[in-house]
């Protein structure tokens, strides 16, 4: 009778080190998974790029001031790999183990000639990805780029795409430029998952106002379970950013403020956004409740129309089926017709009395 | 039986570029939507004023330093045209990409030298115009003024007629003046527009309480999505007219502060009033479900009266139904008699019981 | 069958003029009203004290700094009077608009020499007053305080009294504190406010917990809208006690300092008493929700009753109805009389259930 | 049917002065009181400790330098007396004021030389107190202390046991080590009162979750009353003791500095545990309320069961009662028995479908 | 027929000396537990490391610069031994006090050259553990750590082998960096915690929406009461490890900053996930209370669709049952069959409506 809902589950496993390990440990999450890591960069300045798929980090070009360097790191499994890029990189052990652990606010660090950001992607036409989003770590130094994905994705294409355009701005810029092309491009698909979440809102009103489904309270249940863990990834963000435009750091370069500003109004939108989705969601709840309510209220107006109209009804034919000895009706030659008029009568009268309280 | 309210939607496309593209990227935004674009200009000081509706760019005056110039844009469609304007008044590209999504926050910003104040326009009396408002932007530079707009609307009309006025004050002030007249202006019909909800709650009330009608919950909560939506663009409004006191751009002038604090004492109001109308919401919300108890409360009222009197009595007769053959009362003379007296006893006491319990 | 109650309208026309007037305009607010502003002055310090009515402007005392002038002006439909005293006092256009637009939130303002401080004015005595109480506002130059009412009250009768006795503190001190004396008056009556509203809750609770009265919930809605419209009168007062204690005016001395901490402090007292009887408001609609419950428990709990106990015996004595040639208990010399015992023996084991389950 | 609770009132009179009257006004509170004041007093230092009861304030020794002195005054009728106090030692009339008005939010003054502490004695053994508990004000200057009481108590009684030992730690410190002494007291008893609480919550828990019993709303309700009374006083108590904490007075010595920050964590952790309460009691309604649900689900499933089973007998019963010349079953040598083994069928049916249901 | 689910209990004594007692007084929390301290210590530095369980604090090493301290001391039953330990390690008596009253909000106090921070341990794996959790107490001097536990626990046992191991971060590393040890231990346990909370709202989930278990909301208030109660000893966390981070103490090395950094992190997340848990649990209740008006509503549907099938046919079969002389159909030869066909006809449309109404 009643369809399941494939309810999203919030629970994952928070903590993916055991209590007890010393800090900066790193440890693989995902035992079963063989997925090697794929490594690509980008090494480009206004003049020209070299663009490469690369296997082992033996294959890394040389630094050189002139280049801006963007390597792209596609999932976290290879531990060695990473503590290897790490040394390379020169990143502290405690932002190699958040980069590991998925499971972190989005955030901005400061590490001494270091910068990191914590976002969380939605890619809402990946199915492959989860309610929860995916961790994406951007790290960020003199004159390099590196970004860790936990799975492959294309959502850096158009990135990509602008970036072989010799008249790109994004070649012409420096490396925060390049960290806030990628955090914007991040944030504009939030904009996409929250237009489907609207949808979905529009679509379960539209179902509450004209059928009483069960399921509905399951699908509210549920979207209520995702806005929750969505809001718990964005929030955190409009602090990261508010952050990076207050850092003094010598890596962020005064004219890229303005962008950082125009990237913290859209994260600002998708937190107003956000809270009125949650508002509707409660109203959404009260709605199903009050569909069950007045569902009662229909059954019990026909229970009572037939119980209303019939129980007298049944009354009077009982009267008349009594073996009263004496019961001068009986013998009326049109008794019979005569209590037929009287129940129109009363079913008539109780039609009309219905009628007027608009319960029929 | 239902019928259907016309419930507003919140859900519009929040994001009109594609992820991915470079900042300040000018989409035009309808494509199917062939509106030109609409230009006039007021040229003026103390002594003259011209007033002029112009084709192309090519048309406007010459920037002097003796005469303010305020230019309306309507219609934002024509993305050439806005980009020329850019170049001519020197607005930064970030800036235009606001101008052109019309979703924005209402903001204030200063980009050297440019100021902009975007805002959202509720002409309660435009049919045209959707739940959400238009977005208004008004950007002010030394001398001169540009309010774009969506549609075109004759909301302004009461500050051309002042202009046309030689002995206005809007004549003898600056730039800054008519930026504060013009955003006054706005923020004054979102009197007439809060107002209006007032009234729709005082029906919603009146009807909740005399009938019980099933669209009212429609009505709720689509006020509900109304009052959210319209408090996404009231809220951001005093941080912005906020951040104009505060400023320390020297295109504001220090006689125009006081203006700026009434202004924002009147958002500070609209707030206020919005904030009381959801809770109000809240409660009409309330007295809805408790309208759809007290009917179940009569309903089986009705029922249970109806059925206490005459399951007994269907008893009695059926009592009488019986064929033993050995039932004395049935041979009384006036048995068939004394039962009516009894039944009628029994309806008369029922009749009591419920008018003491007060359900008659 | 429902008794209405008079219920309390929040909304009321917030924006007296017109959209797009310039700052500043006096536009009488009730054209209908005929009544003329009444105009009465003290002149006074310590040893002297002259109290006259006057009609016009022009029967004005001259300003001396000996001696302290407070003017009461009553009824705010003269806009020329008003104008004329704006002139005299000196008192900024936007200040006369705020007084006349008589919907302002209470507000202190500091206009270079001219202090004010607008209240609301809760009389629970004066019937004439509306549940919106009345807006005063109190302006001080230099040696005088003027006192614009909307219409004529008695409040200020206790200050006048105090006024005459050459003993009294308020003769010895200087402007500042006869404004603290006024402000402090109408706080007072706060208190009496929402002692009455106290009152109200209680007689409430009483009638909730024992009957349950459909207007009820009106009662409680309609006082959810007086709380609300009084607490949009008094929160914003006490930010504006907090600027008189924080602003630098020289009008301002330091010893009447003391006395503004101390009407702060009662002002944070009603506003906890508020935010406490806005609870209580929401305890109230669930106890009148619950009630309903309740009702509907004792209703269907009638109705079972009564139905399970008659409903089997309906069933018995339909069986022997039934026209069976053999049907052997028919022929039993005492099976009528055994069918009343059985059905006897029913009931009692019925009521001995419910009495078990509490429902008798 | 339903048991009266006792219902504890949130509503006084919060204004004890009528509007109008001078600031400092001291008035009676309570006029058909005749209680006197009583008075008695500690003089003692680390040597030596006198202690006496006085009947007037010219028993009062001679203040010096090297004792400590607390008065302890309780009753606050006797206004003559109250103001003999104030002139001799020195208290600003707004202090004498609050004193007697004994509704005030707990609070900290500063009047030059003399700071003052306002709390709220909840003394959960003295059956006297109110659900309000009773006012206590705290003043101190150099060298003394002055304890204000409305009522006797006998809270202070194990200070007066330990100021009576030599060794005590009192006797060693100066006056505002003796302040913190008494107002930890108080605090000391607030837990006393929560841990009531708690227990009432406890039992109300046990008492829903078992039986349904109506009087339990009331039970909630008044509960909710008390919690909201007692928020109202504790509350303000965190922001008062702050202000110790941060006074620049020079009557705080910096070594009990570390005792006040015990004091305000204490008050910290019955806020904290307050608001779980408050949360709990809110819960505690829910499963009222639900409890009522369930109550009426098993009354409808009784009136379902007895129904849905005798319903279609008494059809049954009612065919084979009509009188049809044609009606061959009626003459069936076992058509009786037939009809009663058919209806014990539909029974044994019926009963195992309610069982299949759980309803049986 | 309700199955009894073991509610937590909130409420403890939360106050564990009597009111009046001098601050800093120790007093025996369990007077009827029997079981004595126990002590042990780790001496070390890089190079070497003694590891001892000792019976009286007279076994103490000798203090030493080149090597680090910590004494393990659980169980504190053992006042006159906690008294030594505060003499010895130069403890204050606020903080032995708050040590021994296990009811301590999280904190972290800075008493001269001492700094203790205070926490709540939940250690899932342990039954003997309450709701509530155990208090541990750090304290830190020059050179030694002291942790206090109320019951002996295996959660220390990874520092313990890490501590064993030469290459240890720990060995190498100051005090402070131990104390962040073991306040990072305790903190990961929180997730533990937590995970198992979210487990266990997710049996809820699906059990509430397959069953419609009465158990349930017992469930589901037993949960908010941990959640409440597990809030109560996180929030306060945050603060005092952002104290740590804020400390000025010299005790605190810079470069240790980055872990509390790291341990702070870790805190927010957990506050995020309770914070969502409890909105969750909310939703859950919801769910149980819509469960049980489905519930009812099918109960009701039932009742309606027996009662509105067999109410008519009683009825037709009542009229002839009727005794009228004059009743022609009685006569027909085929009546009784008719008067089957007809209701037969009934029976079906009736069924047909239900199931139009999808009832069936």
């Amino acid at each position: 009778m009643r369809k399941r809902v494939v309810r999203q589950k919030l629970i994952k496993k928070h903590l993916k080190r055991k209590p007890g390990l010393p800090p900066g440990s790193l440890i693989r999450q995902n035992d079963n998974s063989q997925a090697e890591s794929r490594l690509s960069y980008f090494l480009y300045n206004q003049e020209s790029i070299e663009e490469k798929h690369i296997h082992s980090l033996s294959e890394l070009p040389k630094k050189t001031k002139e280049k801006l360097f963007w390597m792209n790191v596609v999932g976290l499994n290879d531990i060695e790999l990473l503590r290897d890029i790490g040394k390379i990189f020169n990143l502290h052990p405690l932002l190699l183990e958040d980069i590991i652990n998925t499971d972190q606010r989005p955030k901005f660090d400061d590490f001494e000639n270091r910068i990191s950001l914590m976002l969380r992607l939605y890619d809402s036409e990946n199915n492959e990805m989860s309610i929860e989003g995916e961790q994406i770590t951007l790290v960020m130094g003199e004159g390099f780029v590196i970004s860790f994905l936990e799975k492959p994705t294309d959502i850096f294409e158009p990135v990509f795409e602008r970036l072989r355009k010799t008249s790109s701005g994004v070649r012409s810029h420096r490396a925060d430029y390049l960290l806030y092309v990628l955090a914007d491009l991040i944030i504009d698909h939030y904009f996409v998952f929250i237009e489907n979440l609207g949808v979905r809102i529009e679509d379960l009103e539209d179902s509450l106002f004209t059928e009483s489904n069960e399921s509905n309270l399951e699908k509210i249940h549920s979207m209520k379970t995702e806005l929750l863990s969505f809001r718990r990834y964005v929030f955190p963000l409009r602090e990261a950013i508010s952050q990076i435009q207050r850092s003094n750091s010598t890596l962020i370069e005064p004219e890229t403020q303005r962008f950082w500003t125009d990237a913290y109004d859209h994260v600002i939108r998708i937190i107003d956004l956000l809270e009125n989705y949650r508002e509707l969601n409660t109203s959404l709840r009260d709605i199903y409740l009050s569909g069950l309510s007045i569902k009662m209220n229909r059954i019990m107006q026909l229970l009572t129309i037939i119980s209303t109209i019939f129980i007298p009804l049944t009354f009077i034919v009982g009267v008349y089926g009594m073996n009263f000895h004496n019961m001068p009706e009986l013998e009326w030659r049109y008794g019979y017709y005569m209590i037929w008029c009287l129940m129109s009568l009363i079913v008539i009268g109780m039609l009309l009395f219905f009628k007027r309280k608009k319960w029929l």
